[in-house]
């Protein structure tokens, strides 16, 4: 879908990326990229005393894997313009398997080359539960 | 000062990071931990093409290493709640040097052992251009 | 390309890949993960004194590379059946920004749900210049 | 093996490697490196549904952790020439230890200080079975 | 505690940090940034033989990690001045809880802006076992 | 060396490993999967006002890379026991191209399968720098 140029993408369009399973190394490498080592997410036992009972992925590492789950080789994205209602609505814990839902909300023209497009994401887990949701805006260019 | 308690936190706090160089090795490995290989980060050739004019490191990239730039080994974060207001304002390159200002926006208590903390998050690089906007919102334990 | 059914890769069908910059960073960390630390790739003053004058990429580097550039997301691909002709052509040095050309040569159907498509890989750097070919050969799903 | 100058090395010559564990982590991070997230190696649910029923390693994994287990670092190898004959046999699963098992096949001179070695590899896993072969062709230093 | 000034430290301080579990994925990890693969750390098969029986962590990875529990961010230290005493004194397996104790032993001025603080460090897993002893020395700053 | 049995290391054994370059890459790496993202290694406008001028690589990169350059696949190494006289004498740039030095100092015999063995390891750099020193001390097997 974020492959797609600003005509062609419209409100209500819908898409479902792949699947991405998150494992216990995702955990430690997004600890270790980001710097955030906090205990929920890498330490054991004290993750075991939480109402959680055991570690947790990285609010953030769900949502930059996300972005990996988005469709973007078509160069079509002009910029990143941010996002709003980011909500981390459920764990994810070792193992489950998360994808994306986008659904195109609105856009909104932004002169002769580029329009904002705004697209709702929904991160569900191979339950079907909802882990995260945002309301993501990025910058697309037109076809000429 | 998230190693605070929620009774320790109070509207107008303020605390700076320590600064994070951010290298071309950075974007190659959130590139490749997000699996977000768009070309504005990841192919030079491409990059120098766009208004830019060079690679950027992606959005998601400042916005994960910020939160290890964060002070949370205190462990009185509960949960990490929602973001809004997640604004790009400007481009980091490689060799750019971002750190973390946080202000406590406001608090709202949550019961006996909790609390809604809202804060203000902006990065800037070296020369003091904020080129990330956001507010978090977390939930942080009260002290008994 | 590689996310098609069988039914629908035909001989002569052409696809070229978006572009990767291959950086120091992704030397090292490919010395790393596969163990491989030849000073050809990972000792600047011992690489300096070889006719290339300089690290270059391992040549099991590139071909890494150029599968994270195919486009397997449909999940159409059953194996990898496996590859001949593997030649590697050029140096590819710090820097360079390579992408896959491919062009289906052959296919053999294998039984009622699948069948053997023989690809020609071309890996090109940001001159045009070949620096790996090889021919792969995948099994792939038929549409039933 | 591959440590030795071209007269030190003669059709017959066999060398068995030590031996490395494939884990998730391998998997997860040849993934990430590589840019290769198609479903069978990163979806524990979508792999289950294959006939190998759970994830495997990417062949490419295989074939790059081989190359650490050769014994390079005597600076003899001149370039990596090519490989014919690279054939996946059987899969690679979470946790299985693979070793390399080479053997010189043929040799060429290519001049007053080098020639090429054909080399035979085999992959075997801790049951002995054989999950991956290539003919591999190296351009080898003479002494002097 | 080691983001205090040379004046702030006494003998007799102590401080104890937060823990991180050692996986797999960071034996992997260290295995490949040092280019230590070592079959005791990285060879399944191999390491099931040894009387330990099983795998376990590097003694530089325990080290390495420990670095990470100290509390550095102050910018107080000049330098690493060196260790003794090094001991590894017993294993870390996959899944241990490690946390580092701190405590100063003695401190010598080193003119006007600067002291040599030595500090015995013990690593200790969750089960409270002493896995690694040092003592380290470092170049502190003075307050101006 | 290290891939000797302890009847085959004699004191005054003297060993040279090849070189590897440490890149920016490296100090990323070693911050992340450490947890030292001291400003000295990671923060080049704080780094640039030190004596040292720039950022420098931490002193357990160069000793963790250390152990890679050690020839360890024999498989006679029991354990590594500790370390003694652990200096860090020069700061190692980005771009310096290290080796190790080694030579065993003396061997005590630990009963009939097994015994210590002590080195004196110096890191140089391509000038021929000594930047860290450090007696190690090795348990190895005999060869029966």
């Amino acid at each position: 879908m974020l492959s797609s140029y600003y005509e062609d993408l419209n409100a209500g369009d819908r898409w479902v990326s792949r699947g991405r399973t998150i494992t216990e190394a995702d955990i430690v490498m997004f600890a270790a990229f980001s710097g955030d080592w906090y205990q929920l997410h890498t330490d054991r036992e004290w993750a075991a005393k939480t109402p959680f009972g055991q570690r947790i992925a990285h609010g953030l590492l769900v949502l930059s894997v996300s972005s990996g789950l988005w469709d973007l080789a078509g160069g079509t994205v002009i910029a990143f313009y941010g996002m709003d209602n980011v909500r981390f609505t459920a764990p994810t814990f070792i193992g489950d398997t998360i994808h994306a839902e986008l659904e195109v909300l609105e856009k909104r023209d932004k002169g002769p080359n580029r329009g904002l497009v705004k697209i709702k994401q929904e991160i569900k887990n191979q339950n079907g539960k909802t882990v995260m949701t945002a309301m993501l805006q990025l910058l697309i260019k037109k076809k000429n």
